[in-house]
């Protein structure tokens, strides 16, 4: 499988490159990509490097705290126990022909000049844009982890809304959500939970805070489940109480947006029409000023993945692409709605991996 | 208050050096000195930046979506729609006499280039040891936000406790504690929560599983707590049952091992000698070759934050510093005690952050 993964890196890539240096820094510097060609879903590795070849092998340089885990990787393994074994692993890993592909996006600057002090003369490549596409095509296993972090994401919100009520502060709906996530083995939440009651909703940005739940309010919540490294992304809007028209009027909006956006998304379907097709519902009931965002992003690894659906971005959907669908109206002051849901991209249709109610709840 | 802390910063610098450029990437590449120097304890200010001066003035360049949470810091402000005034934003508020400082390492290599490219011909150096220096001496906003956060991990653990039963798994205790620091204002954990019962707790850098509470189990914790940015990070080791007697005799070495290291704190004092006056005390037990790590780590902005306590980091401890003291005792295939806290360094002594009972807790 990461042979695979490595094959489809190199074969995006001109072929005077004979290795690809990736390096898992300290907090915050991880690289996905490092991840992704190892397969390792436990363990930190701060300051650990894999190189990889053409040929679909590879070695994973890191420290005795990680041998263990390090070990479920198919790659091969050379363990360091100081800053100079490091470099010298580094430096044989990387004695083949060609120029050296370097990850310049997620590399941080200092590193990047290390690396180029230890192997003095080798010529650096950016290859960032390559490690990027790969990843958006998922195989098989990542598929199936992010069906798994799209299912608990959904099961989770519905354990959530079973114990929201009037008086609960937005914080407290956020803990109860990752409790849930955990509880159903997430490592932890993908993002930054974003519970947002009344008019805080209005804000796409807003996380949560201590506005406790009114009736009337709009209740939105926006958060993921990460699962063997791999990300879910879900958003529902609810009304705590009974909605009145205008309630119900931008809910259906929203609703009939996102559901008009998954209905165009297939195979070799161009990413602004997908756009388009969610954006002429909200434009044309009046509201096209009001959902200041694009309709979508890529999602994997990372929450804001590679690519997305925007008017802008000129790309086109390939099968087993993951991207949400994610339209919204904020009004400020006021309050704002917003549904998402993660898809996976097949030959005719979008597969939904967050299975959860669409009709307008009122709790 | 940024004013002094930018002042501090420039303070540490050469005085060639006319602004420094800091700036908050895409996710995972934030940079805790975008946030230390603008003081703005919400939002996310992905691809953001910040200009700072010697006289302790600073811009914020940031997107209209950010504009309202960007508001609260006292710097000014700089609204960009577009990459190219962003661009702009940029050269304006670069446009001084003298160096640009840089942090390379948390810029990711391809930012650099980009600065780099934006205003050639000026001369970028690096400013990423004085930005940890500084930060490493908390003022008195970051204190009352660290001991807030030590507050909320020490109150959450023992909230956990109360539920701890045998048959409960890893991952559920942690997705408890991580409820319990929440609803108690964290914005979410320090770091992925390590919860490792029985054998597990042997490996320092094992997180949490399927792995069920049994009687004579050790049940290890190790986590914390993130209030406004600022991090906690406490461990507390206890025995489900009750506790034999290598247990006890371990659990011992360990507990005297943490106070020694405690109380050998002080403003001036030498960080090898802290982690000496603790390791000494294993070491004479027989458990040398069990202590495989160092004795503690600076704890601010970031989980690992500049500086430690370790036999090779020659650094001099200063008054109001934040740092962990964090003895262990792994034995593979048995078990593990860790019992960690985090303290503020004072004139003539160490304040603890995490209070916390220390005596063997038999769950």
């Amino acid at each position: 499988m990461t042979g695979s993964r490595i094959k489809r890196i190199f074969g995006n890539l001109p072929d005077d490159i004979g290795a690809i240096l990736l390096y898992n820094g300290s907090e915050p510097h991880q690289d996905v990509n490092f991840f992704y060609v190892t397969d390792l879903t436990k363990g930190l590795f701060e300051n650990s490097a894999a190189v990889i070849y053409p040929d679909g092998t590879g070695t994973i340089i890191t420290s005795k705290l990680e041998e263990e885990s390090a070990g479920k990787s198919p790659l091969n393994l050379e363990i360091f126990s100081s800053k100079k074994e490091f470099r010298e692993c580094v430096k044989k890993a990387l004695d083949v022909d060609g120029k050296i592909g370097i990850n310049f996006e997620d590399m941080p600057h200092l590193s990047y000049r290390k690396f180029k002090y230890m192997v003095r003369g080798r010529k650096f490549v950016d290859v960032s844009e390559s490690l990027e596409k790969t990843r958006m095509i998922k195989d098989r296993t990542e598929i199936e982890r992010m069906k798994k972090a799209g299912k608990i994401a959904a099961e989770a919100l519905k354990a959530m809304t079973e114990s929201l009520r009037e008086g609960m502060a937005e914080y407290e709906a956020a803990a109860i959500l990752i409790y849930e996530m955990m509880k159903r083995g997430a490592t932890g939440p993908a993002f930054e939970t974003i519970s947002s009651f009344g008019e805080n909703s209005a804000e796409p940005h807003y996380t949560s805070g201590e506005r406790r739940l009114k009736k009337g309010d709009f209740a939105l919540f926006d958060f993921g489940a990460r699962y063997d490294r791999y990300n879910s992304d879900i958003t529902r809007t609810f009304v705590a109480g009974k909605a009145d028209k205008k309630q119900r009027e931008i809910y259906g909006i929203v609703k009939e947006a996102q559901m008009a956006g998954i209905d165009a998304i297939r195979d070799g379907v161009a990413g602004p029409e997908v756009d388009a097709a969610a954006r002429e519902i909200i434009e044309k009931a009046g509201y096209g000023d009001r959902f200041i965002h694009s309709l979508g992003h890529g999602l994997g690894l990372k929450v804001h993945d590679g690519g997305g659906l925007s008017p802008r971005m000129k790309m086109e959907l390939k099968e087993n692409m993951v991207l949400t669908v994610e339209p919204g109206i904020y009004i400020p002051g006021y309050g704002g709605v917003r549904i998402e849901d993660d898809v996976l991209v097949k030959k005719n249709r979008a597969e939904v991996l967050t299975e959860f109610p669409k009709e307008l709840i009122e709790l």
